[in-house]
């Protein structure tokens, strides 16, 4: 498998400075994010091995005993088997201005993660396009189990994909249940990719790699902590355009990515259940407080995160028709190929335009299901399919 | 058992002519609301039956044919034998304007009913003081109908008497549920109270005649008809503060009776279930359309229609104690008897303060759970038991 960034050759310095950065600095590091957004990843980096001040121009001066910490970990860090490792195992490095790199990511400002390693066959940005988190107890019962699998299944049958932790439970049940329904799904994980945590979802996470997306902001290696599931719950609440609690006790992680879903100002939904079961309670709290909306089925779930107009229809179609394009976008629709993938600068050369209006309309087209990124570049979607299903085929 | 109306003798002209009403015209008949307002009963009454006009002051002319059904009703009717009858049964008259009256059906304005019926050993309006409707599916699931029972005895251990329709299914298992728990409660019916209706309740009637209140639009021997239960539930949402709406499909009556409290400005609540339960779909609705609030126990319905400061805490204590009542208050209150009941006069006599004040305390006492009115006047509650419960002892 290519690396994204294989088009222009080796990855760029940024790009290598930041998966460094994933190796040495816990993520959603305020400071760090600060510090990436005035001076870049390449010159963080220099400064931290080099010993200079990280002295963010709007904060205060860091504690020295956590940027010892950190570069200590850089001094001793090899970048060069950090990526090669990566590599050869299938893992891609996705980072911000990279085309798979989900820009809804950015709202996290300063708590944005600083790279994504990506493994599977699916590109990110796209499968979230249409995408919505399910989360939930690891300890479900039966009842949480059926509707998650039912519900990510419905979903699934009209192309939308879900996002959840990969975790025993409700993420199981809900990433099965996507796949089951012919939509790929993609698992947020705590750990490094290799990790196969819990080691029981090995065959899930093989599932998910060939048939969706895996992703982490840990390199390789990376054992999961309990802040490491902390701050992966506020990824899988950015990724999505909604969340659905599908079932969560009172005290459930769950409602920790629910209280990050509202933080970001996306949908939070609930799941209600028997009020006789306490697994049901974070689900039925967050209903009473009216923090989520109730959902029972994938048409409530559709009207609540769907783009207005395509999915309030429950007839699984999606998108507007070819002939309701712009003439450009037509024209770049017509230089995608069908097959294998081509680049933007080519689409672009095809098409009659520039780079800027090429991918503009690549968003546009992606958005409505016409075109899909893969990892070998941008390629046409089953014309049809995506016609009746506003998705690419799987 | 002695009517209210015994105190000052017989039934009053106006009484008596409302009785006869509600065996003419079928209930909430919006032109005979407008009359009763404009004209009184009485007066009404004798229109009827001299064939004058009957057109409202503020509505088109009546269909005559309507007018002539309701004379020819009223010319066979028997006044006599309708008051003795109800009465031989222990079945009282209580009209607007009665001390038994619950004004807060007054707010049904011209859908008011013209009299009540009414039959069991607790006052109707000091019932309903601190009362909630709970209504649901007839063809309930086992979940519902544990919910039912267990919710309303609940409720019931903090004082809050159920209100609901006497039905099969959710009704009967809220209104067992309160008993079980030790309040009264208050059967709705849409027929006649010596009906019995559905046969299988008429243990069920029984009980609720023993030990709290059943009530009716209509005279004895009227039989249920389609009409009449969609307006008893108006009845029942416009008696309480607000109505749980237990289990529900998307077209069951109980959703008819949550369209009443929402248009009354009621608090609707829904309880969840499964979202395989079609018998909880009409819950599920209410509550993602933001029409009701989730509801999972007592301390929720508590927390909603209860006195503020009064029901917010969840150890079952309600009321000021007496030492926060005005001296007015205290006086009234010294002058309710314990054991027998007293009538208004009596108790403002002994508190050495006017009529309308004392009413006006005395209505107080009763929502603060020291008084309650029997069928023989104001008496005392347990002081002990009123100040832990908010409550009259049963």
């Amino acid at each position: 498998m290519t690396s994204p960034a294989a088009d222009s050759g080796e990855p760029s310095h940024e790009a290598v400075a930041r998966a460094c950065l994933t190796a040495v600095v816990p993520p959603a590091d305020p400071l760090l994010g600060a510090l990436l957004a005035e001076r870049g990843a390449a010159a963080v980096w220099r400064a931290l091995l080099a010993g200079e001040s990280l002295r963010s121009g709007t904060g205060d001066a860091p504690d020295p005993a956590r940027v010892e910490r950190w570069r200590s970990r850089a001094a001793a860090l090899d970048a060069e088997t950090l990526l090669t490792s990566a590599a050869d195992l299938g893992v891609r490095l996705v980072t911000p201005g990279d085309p798979e790199w989900p820009v809804q990511l950015d709202q996290l400002a300063e708590n944005r993660p600083y790279a994504l390693w990506v493994r599977g066959t699916h590109d990110l940005r796209n499968a979230c396009l249409r995408s919505v988190a399910m989360v939930g107890s690891r300890a479900a019962t039966g009842y949480g189990l059926h509707v998650a699998g039912e519900l990510a299944c419905a979903l699934a049958e009209r192309s939308w994909c879900a996002v959840s932790g990969g975790a025993y439970g409700i993420d199981a049940a809900s990433h099965r249940g996507a796949l089951a329904g012919g939509a790929p799904t993609v698992a947020v994980l705590a750990c490094g990719l290799d990790m196969n945590y819990p080691r029981g979802h090995e065959n899930l996470f093989g599932d998910v790699c060939a048939r969706g997306t895996l992703v982490s902001e840990h390199p390789l290696g990376t054992r999961p902590t309990r802040h490491g599931f902390l701050v992966r719950n506020r990824l899988i609440a950015a990724l999505t355009p909604g969340t659905i609690v599908v079932e969560a006790g009172r005290r459930s992680g769950a409602l920790n990515t629910a209280k990050h879903t509202l933080e970001l100002c996306r949908a939070l939904m609930a799941v209600p259940g028997p009020i006789t079961s306490a697994l049901s309670a974070g689900c039925h709290q967050l209903l009473r407080d009216h923090r989520a909306v109730c959902v029972t089925g994938a048409d409530d779930v559709a009207e609540l995160v769907g783009h207005i107009g395509a999915d309030l229809r429950s007839d699984g179609t999606a998108g507007p028709p070819p002939t309701q394009l712009d003439d450009e976008a037509r024209r770049v629709l017509a230089g995608v190929p069908r097959g294998s993938g081509a680049g933007a600068a080519t689409i672009a050369l095809a098409a009659e335009t520039g780079i800027d209006s090429a991918l503009r309309c690549l968003g546009l087209l992606a958005a409505a299901g016409f075109v899909e990124r893969g990892p070998a570049g941008w390629r046409r979607s089953d014309a049809s399919r995506a016609q009746a299903t506003g998705r690419v085929p799987l």
